[in-house]
């Protein structure tokens, strides 16, 4: 059982209309249930709780954090953007989602901009599978359909992925690479495209099995501390 | 200046009309000159000249192979492709083309089956450039367009590919990753997706400087032998 | 429970005074009950039986193929090496041991020479690992020694590895990639380097963890098969 | 010709005796010349001038920066960290030596801690160039000696380079990545391990080529800026 702490900067949801329409209780609040439905261990965490609702408690226990922000990146303190990339460097696994590609913890992690292009048109993606070998591939069709979606555009300004798993399509005529594998320290980072504020994304069965398949390939990373500073050594030989 | 080959089978445009009219000399009648004026010094050979035109002393002087085949995989002898990727682990440039993909050439360097989905349908396909950063992309646009394809699909059974720079959109729903770098030993590979025997793709600017860009590049691999067979060595303490 | 099937030329072992003196009923009879122990289903195989002992129903039944191969290269028949490399293709995990960097199987799915230099010397080998966030790093120390080993040296003509798990430092002043990931099709390939047939590496504790890791970790490639020939497709969108 | 400027903390050597006696001027008075000799532009930057060196004119006229830091990490200010990483993202080469894998620069542009293991015990180091098709290792031999270095071990914790040229061999049993590139946005970065502040490494002619290479590797990055923010883009189709 993975102990997994879904994270939702929590804000559109309680500040306009129409994102509070799809999701009325937040998108953790439709993430968390589709994660326990399918065997995790799930807590929820917001944006407005005391240090972000990630102590150091917190987050000794988790096992994959699942990350959602789109307006608050500037308000996520940096004190907890390293806490989190320690962690994480620890052997945590991470699954930002959609917008949170510009998240300080992401950008943190990637050493670039992370920049792309975007489009709200609600138009149709298909997401395809070009590594139907990786673990997060497990049990999908060749491609499946976000009926509504916020289009991303390339280039998107990251390192070239460990491994790329998905790639989209878009009806406006762009592509994106929307299934990027990363490893940092001993932490697997799986950044997810699919996703959005207004369009109910989150509720389709696909987009929860592929989060839940990211769950369960970030939980096993490397066991153990990633030292920050360097080791004084006698010989080996 | 670069010394290019440009390896044609030559097959379909002397047996198929629909191929005569759009490639009436071959495709390499198109390639050559393509690339002549682009500054490179270009020879041809085609599959029934004597060793399929690739002698030792033709495969000597060439910097960089680009190649064309579709329909006569299974007549490119094993000796000729073995002596082609032995050049290419000392360090000549290889550039296959479109249906190449399936070559004894590419697919022996890939170790995999290079099997991929297709439609031949002339629909519009749109080539993103997904990493700006790669000598391959100098001076492209963000994304090109290839009015009339065969379709490619994914998934495309290849190694992770070393760079991942073009990626694209097919109007029928596909993405495929078009454009991928490799080394295998001291040699620069890159597979190019665009290209057909009935549209009359390379005839396109674009896809004429990409394929010129690809030379270049693919012209400065590692110098010198990679030995074939193991070497027995004394200490270097 | 990974079913694991354990396969060994056993050439040198019945004709060869040293090598029947270090490993008297195989290097197979040593590494299965090391496996056995460690949890996994094991049967072994060996080049004198009918198609090697591989035949479909055997592979049909493996997860993991365990292998070892020295003096026999030539022998192993072209129609088994591409049964083995299919079933890779379709998600068997493939472990080649020391020499095996120059069996037939892994030369193909590497398509490059796999030449290397060596010594055998019986020298002191300390094995690094470089990535502790790799499952095949899994509770090991930072660093083990074998105490007598034959040493192999760079350059090791392959593709650079997926991921690069551990870095032989030897005593006569080489360094060696010796522990080396990659993926072909759905299956996950598995390179260690440590092993000998006149020093007794196998009965070492740590190596057989290792190959114990090894097999855990390639049991877990993608599922299904991986097509060898291109599919017509009608329109997605 | 390549516009190279050399950056230099430039302390321990106007405070320290036993750096002063190896390099009375300066390391960048060394390695200036030695890139000069080699055919490019060279200028000198050191982090007591205003900016660090680093105008924007400055970084705006630098095709590679090469860098070396040891004891003042912490000096350098966030201002012209961002400044010489944007750079980077837009096309600037960066050479980070040895101590440099703790500057605030390259931990920003890997994402990790960038620690190692240390040892300062005038050892004998033998670098092993294992991908000789590489650009950095033009011209070299098999391996190269730097007579007497400080060790660096593993793990070193960096994401895994795009591509490993150089493995170090230590007298003391260790192992080291002493050649790792990357690229981040448009920029080709290459750090390099050998060097020191007491032992004189870099007076070597040979650990001066390899610099040659990587300044020369490193100038050919992208061309353009990479973009720091989001762009609303209309359909492509």
């Amino acid at each position: 059982m993975v102990s997994v702490t879904v994270w939702n900067e929590y804000v559109q949801e309680q500040t306009e209309d129409d994102v509070a329409e799809v999701y009325p209780d937040g998108i953790h609040a439709v993430l968390a249930p589709a994660l326990r439905e399918r065997g995790h261990d799930v807590r929820v965490a917001t944006l407005d709780e005391p240090e972000h609702g990630l102590t150091t408690d917190v987050l000794d226990d988790t096992d994959v954090l699942v990350w959602w922000e789109h307006r608050a990146h500037e308000d996520v303190e940096d004190e907890i953007v390293e806490r989190v990339c320690e962690r994480i460097y620890d052997g945590m696994g991470f699954v930002p989602l959609h917008s949170s590609h510009f998240s300080k913890v992401f950008k943190r992690l990637m050493g670039t901009p992370c920049s792309l292009a975007y489009r709200e048109s609600g138009e149709r993606e298909r997401v395809w599978t070009v590594d139907p070998s990786h673990p997060v591939a497990d049990g999908l069709d060749e491609s499946f359909v976000v009926p509504e979606a916020e289009m991303y555009g390339e280039p998107f300004a990251v390192p070239e992925p460990d491994r790329l798993v998905f790639v989209s399509w878009f009806e406006g005529g762009e592509v994106f690479r929307s299934g990027c594998c990363y490893h940092r320290g001993n932490g697997r980072i799986f950044y997810f495209r699919p996703g959005h504020e207004t369009y109910p994304v989150y509720e389709e069965s696909v987009v929860q099995d592929v989060i839940d398949n990211a769950v369960r390939w970030a939980a096993r990373g490397g066991r153990g501390e990633t030292a920050t500073e360097n080791r004084a050594v006698g010989p080996s030989e």
